[in-house]
């Protein structure tokens, strides 16, 4: 940023002179990559993009913001999938980068734990902690990108959740900026404290919009030791959750994924990746993949208690067929044709996507019963879903009718087509955010649909803890 | 209550219309024994008793008392350890009991969930799920009389933490009346639910200062089919604590608890309850109580693991003796001595005690330093720990010189003593409240020594979401 910049901008100014050169910049070639969201549906302008060193610097800038009423939009790795770090069209908003602050604090493996800052990268969290023989147990796609400051804002899910929770699940302690400049010190991991109710938990999964996350403390696990993963195909999708049941009760202390598939996705990655090879021969209404870890205790029997019980499975007729992974290299295999269904399910042309959750026993009669019910009422749409029936939480798409101009129709029919999937999910008790977060992709349906005292709730403690609506605005709520 | 009575306060006349002769009473024989806490230390008055038969009474007299101005101080089983649940002189409060909302509403033995209202005794609770080949893995002394909306909104601990979390880890949903009246309901268990900051998670351990919890739906787990208790002797706390690590490592998904008691709590018990039999014969620094247990799938190898488990740990010299339980009745006899400390430990004379807890790593060294350091600034006492160090939580007794007047000794050099320890607990990092909740006990305490962050947090919320602040008034803040 050049001086003459600032200086017309008297925040500018200030914020320069706090932050410096590598703090501060209005530089466009820097700036505009940050200002549309992963996914490409949102655009923003921004007044500048500042990136502190540490929280002592943040926190001033917090101030100074609350003194020149400039909005501030926190943004980790600009991966999230509802447009919640991406700022408005005023350009009033300051964009805060924390990718500068990526310090790795402190690792305790005895005490299996990590203290790190915001801008820490998922992967490399990852890394560090496998150096130490052990492992953070949160994983997806955008890893590589993707902070541990947005995973809690976002309250994180992934594929890894079943056994060991959501980003919630993960978080022991918690430092943050509050949106008048206070720094909220919560890093010390207690087991027990009831002193009062538990503060951490109004920032995870905030979005931003109550203080911007600068450091946590993380649970870490003993390193994975030997995976399995098998495929199984199953004739529907209580089939499938049947078999579900059946892995919990003999593995549930090892069982840490169960992903579902219909038929059509596993097509579908075949024409997007022809390399691809299907772990069965034969086609399955529904396609199953079951991961199951042991760390060095089980390692040693984890195999032969998978082969009892998928042979157990085979006997009580809860499967139509079945592989293991023979192999580390077979067991990415499977996971790559997991992993590939959301692009393939992408390159068939334009679609409605929906990420919901019902109670984990409803989502098969859900699926059963609103697939064809939207397929009659949208002719020549095909309704599917698929991911973590585990958790209740399946990627809901619904395919546009072919030879449809994506763009006109995903304004029209698309958007009509939401808002029946979640008139559907809130009839069932579910929620229109699984795991994405609402962000700005969603805030006008949960205005629409969220219960009202929720409603007057998330509104009493966003006026309460950021009366000058500074933070994160036009975000969730 | 007579009509008389009620015509004299417009509160209560609109009370007793709403509530009937059996929802609402100022007869003294009946609101008395709910006028002192538990443990006999405060005492208060209250207008009425109020116990309203449903949510939908409740949400009308919670409207009323907005109205009028007056105060609610809501009770469950009123065995809280904190006075939380006790109003104060003035007897302006309306005493709200939830006793009467009693209703398990729903078990689901598949999915492993319990709906019930607030009201039900944990007791009930445990017993219900037996019913059902399931439990609920939360216990504590006051089982008989404490309620599910009490445990909830005190965030409630015990004895079998160490696997299964404080009751926050066991709410899946909840149900509450909020200060305006509006009911939020959320008692969906949803695994995966992103639409904002948890909202559940104010009201676990806003001891009903945020909202009044009427129903909750929480975790059930397999009942135990098979359970080991060892009681071991070791020379010192960081043994207890290597002990532990040993013990995680081996037994990590069966340990269920883990008890440290000193030879000279072991001694009270003998004179309090001289039946007692001591597990081990000899005399030890420390006495360890490891509680494991299986479901039906791990029960027939569960001893045999236990024997590895304590071969192990004699030959790696973790622990100087070891008996293990040959029954039910044994295992139950160990954990007789282990809950009769508190009463044994009270019997041996005047005393103030604290709840305190520290990482659990640190605990053993902050027993072994702050105790003689306690001991020498307040010549004659005895500093004792004992408890939950599997949780990095103790209840800390320092007990007066000998030949003390006990009362005037708790209301001066006591008074001191407990600061003292609560400003050593802040300076480790740790909390002066670590199970038992802050109630009116340890308010000025909590103001004294809370990060000022966390309290203006605290502050705002309450401010917010019970702006006359008519909920539980004078109560954590």
């Amino acid at each position: 940023m050049t001086a003459s910049l600032a200086s017309i901008d008297p925040f500018l100014e200030d914020a320069l002179a706090l932050l410096g050169p590598r703090g501060l910049t209005c530089d466009p070639e820097l700036v505009s990559p940050w200002l549309t969201d992963w996914r490409g549906r949102f655009t923003g302008k921004a007044r500048a993009l500042a990136s502190p060193a540490n929280v002592e610097e943040l926190s001033q800038l917090v101030r100074l913001c609350g003194q020149h009423g400039v909005p501030i939009v926190p943004q980790g790795g600009n991966s999230g999938m509802s447009g919640g770090a991406t700022p408005d069209q005023t350009g009033e908003a300051l964009l805060l980068s924390l990718r500068r602050m990526n310090h790795i604090r402190e690792i305790d493996a005895e005490a299996g734990r990590v203290t790190c800052e915001a801008g820490v990268v998922l992967q490399t969290l990852h890394e560090a902690a496998e150096a130490q023989d052990l492992r953070f147990p949160l994983t997806l796609g955008g890893k590589g990108s993707a902070t541990v400051g947005g995973l809690i804002s976002t309250n994180a899910g992934g594929s890894q959740v079943l056994r060991h929770g959501s980003m919630r699940a993960l978080v022991l302690g918690l430092e943050a900026v509050l949106a008048d400049g206070q720094v909220f010190s919560a890093l010390t991991p207690l087991k027990k404290d009831n002193r009062g109710f538990d503060l951490k938990q109004l920032l995870i999964g905030s979005e931003g919009t109550l203080g911007i996350v600068t450091a946590a403390t993380l649970r870490l696990l003993p390193a994975v030791a030997e995976r399995v993963v098998i495929w199984a195909g199953v004739s529907s999708l209580p089939a499938a959750r049947t078999l579900l049941l059946h892995c919990e009760a003999m593995e549930g202390e090892t069982l840490e994924g169960f992903e579902v598939m219909p038929q059509a996705s596993i097509d579908a990655v075949k024409d997007h990746m022809p390399a691809a090879r299907a772990p069965l021969e034969g086609r399955h209404a529904w396609h199953v993949l079951i991961e199951v870890v042991a760390d060095r205790a089980g390692a040693a029997t984890l195999r032969e208690r998978c082969e009892a019980m998928m042979a157990d499975a085979f006997e009580k007729d809860l499967l139509e067929d079945a592989a293991m992974s023979a192999s580390e290299a077979q067991a990415d295999a499977f996971w790559l044709i997991r992993e590939t269904v959301p692009a393939a399910e992408r390159a068939r042309g334009p679609a409605v996507q929906h990420d919901i959750s019902v109670p984990v026993e409803k989502m098969p009669a859900f699926v059963e019963i609103t697939a064809p019910m939207l397929e009659a009422e949208f002719p020549g749409t095909e309704a599917i879903a698929f991911g973590h029936l585990g958790d209740g939480n399946v990627h809901y798409h619904v395919i546009a009718p072919q030879v449809t101009d994506g763009k006109a129709w995903n304004a029209n029919e698309g958007k009509a087509i939401s808002r029946r999937v979640h008139d559907l999910v809130t009839q069932w008790g579910g929620s229109i955010s699984a795991e994405h977060g609402i962000g700005q992709l969603k805030r006008d349906e949960l205005v629409r649909l969220g219960d009202p005292a929720a409603l007057y709730m998330l509104r009493a403690v966003k006026q309460a803890l950021d009366p000058q609506g500074l933070l994160n605005p036009g975000k969730l709520i």
